[in-house]
């Protein structure tokens, strides 16, 4: 069973997951290597997969089979384990709980060799689709705190199959980042009775330096003090905590500017790997007020040195001014869609 | 000029260094390579650093030539920019300063071919006088807040010369997690009046099973709730908030546990790329009483996805009695220090 621990000092819960496979002495493991032959994410390999939780796929086709568009399957080798209680223990002056979420893929594409970026707007649509709809599921489960949407796109990104997909953990605590951001954004309310991120959109559009591109509803830009080069957010212009609240015109909106944002990455960095995380409001908390979700997009452009994460302290070689800037010229070769 | 800048959100201070030389056309960049021949870090080479800062040489040697053992320089590339006055600055909702600071390498040994764990008992305990040097000359300085000790050994740990070293940073601010680390055993001490690090100690030495070595006065152990596999941890035994205040037993034998874990690291794990970095007390900050200075060592061994820095959220696929267990064993063929 995994567990859950609790740093003392630092009041970060970190999953200790042993059952993902692997001995100790199995480090460091070899890369996973992956052809469509082989991929267990492609149409015929269905029986490969645990059993599909939800599928996009022709009225009458039954579950587990070809013909789907998106596929949602529980991780094979999930970080957490979605039976059991919730228990919580002390163990001297640590704390744990026993390892309960869910973990699921969602497996963007029947087609091996696309990405998401590849897709058409209709079908990145639907992975948004799948992605709220699966945040609404889980949701009333009340023995979750959090559901964590993210993906990693390419080996050194952390992917371990080449076949493009998103993954979901749904949690019972809330991950340390997302805390220090409502934290933050709480404590901004209470002084100024506005929402933090509302003001910084407000401020980046009257320069626009790092506006990268926008449509009606949300804009992209590069936040003013990244730790990464070339880190892109997505939000919504208008003010909302929960991503899993978007409305039809919402979905159709964000997929137009996720498909354009990583064409523009793609395009500017050559196809890099890269991380997005979608960072919205923890189940059961009342943050409607202050809290504003958005996309983190971060390229994995730099090797960056482990004293980084043991420090929290990040030195960035590009400015998101000038990132901003390539990002759009590359974009304008084509139309403008500001 | 480097910049500092802070995340409004989550008070996090980025540096914003575009003037290491990199345009942001150029990534992701070429992996540096090095042999002995054109590294400007061997003897021979000294007039290819910028003239160095301080070296354990023999009595009468010239500066900047060869006979060194231990050589400190400034960074060629540095972060952050001796010279100038701090300055801070608003930008609208935003916050600045001039990036200030000191970047300095520390050349471990004129040996090309050599790991710090190679070096002999004596040699390793003069790169930690070194450190202790640098701290308490560079504590002068008003304008610095912290003083950020770390070493990347390998490609894949974010190392860009092969040539064994380590780096200093000065700043003018105190990086998050030791902020986060302060915040969390000043609460601690508040509620109990002891330090949670001597606790967890204490804790942990009872039970014993996250203990890989100790000697007299330090214990290598591995952390109840590590984010990674193999993260391992030296603490002084005795209660101390900062590391630049060791005298001549304790580096000696901070020295003789250093070498045998890093060479334990190294035969367990086959020769790892790894950090660490040493977590220290600010300066001109009252921590005593409740702030224990300690190494923290992680090797560089899965592919960290990079969800996981996005969310602060970690899954740990090694748990540390496991690790423990493991380095135990390889310890185990050579006589305990214990």
């Amino acid at each position: 069973m995994p567990e859950l621990r609790k740093d003392p000092i630092i009041d970060r819960w970190v999953i200790i997951s042993t059952e993902r496979g692997k001995r100790p002495k199995d480090y460091p493991p070899l890369p996973p290597k992956q052809n469509s032959e082989k991929c267990p994410f492609c149409p015929g390999k269905e029986d490969q997969t645990p059993p599909e939780i939800f599928a996009f796929r022709p009225t009458g086709s039954q579950s587990n089979t070809q013909g789907w568009s998106v596929r949602v399957v529980p991780n094979k080798y999930p970080a957490l384990k979605i039976e059991g209680e919730l228990d919580r223990e002390g163990v001297g002056m640590f704390d744990k709980m026993n390892g309960i979420g869910a973990h699921e893929v969602i497996i963007e594409t029947p087609e091996h060799h696309l990405e998401l970026a590849d897709l058409s707007y209709k079908e990145v649509e639907d992975v948004l689709w799948v992605f709220v709809g699966r945040s609404i599921d889980l949701k009333q489960d009340k023995r979750f705190r959090y559901i964590l949407i993210f993906k990693n796109q390419g080996e050194a990104a952390g992917a371990s199959l080449e076949h493009t997909h998103s993954q979901l953990i749904a949690t019972p605590i809330i991950p340390l980042q997302v805390q220090n951001e409502l934290q933050g954004s709480k404590d901004y309310f209470h002084h100024k009775e506005r929402c933090i991120f509302c003001d910084g959109i407000r401020q980046d559009s009257k320069g626009g330096e790092r506006i990268v591109m926008q449509n009606e509803l949300f804009v992209t830009l590069e936040p003013y003090a990244p730790c990464f080069p070339f880190e892109t957010w997505i939000l919504p212009k208008f003010h909302a905590s929960d991503f899993a609240a978007l409305k039809k015109e919402g979905v159709q909106a964000l997929a137009q500017i996720l498909k354009e944002t990583l064409m523009c990455l793609h395009k500017a960095l050559n196809l890099p790997p890269y991380n997005f995380i979608i960072h919205t409001a923890p189940l059961q908390n009342n943050c409607e007020e202050f809290y504003h979700w958005h996309f983190e997009i971060v390229p994995r452009l730099t090797r960056v040195a482990g004293f980084e994460w043991g420090s929290g302290f990040f030195i960035n070689p590009v400015s998101p001014e000038e990132a901003a800037q390539v990002l759009k010229e590359t974009c304008c070769n084509k139309k403008n869609s500001a």
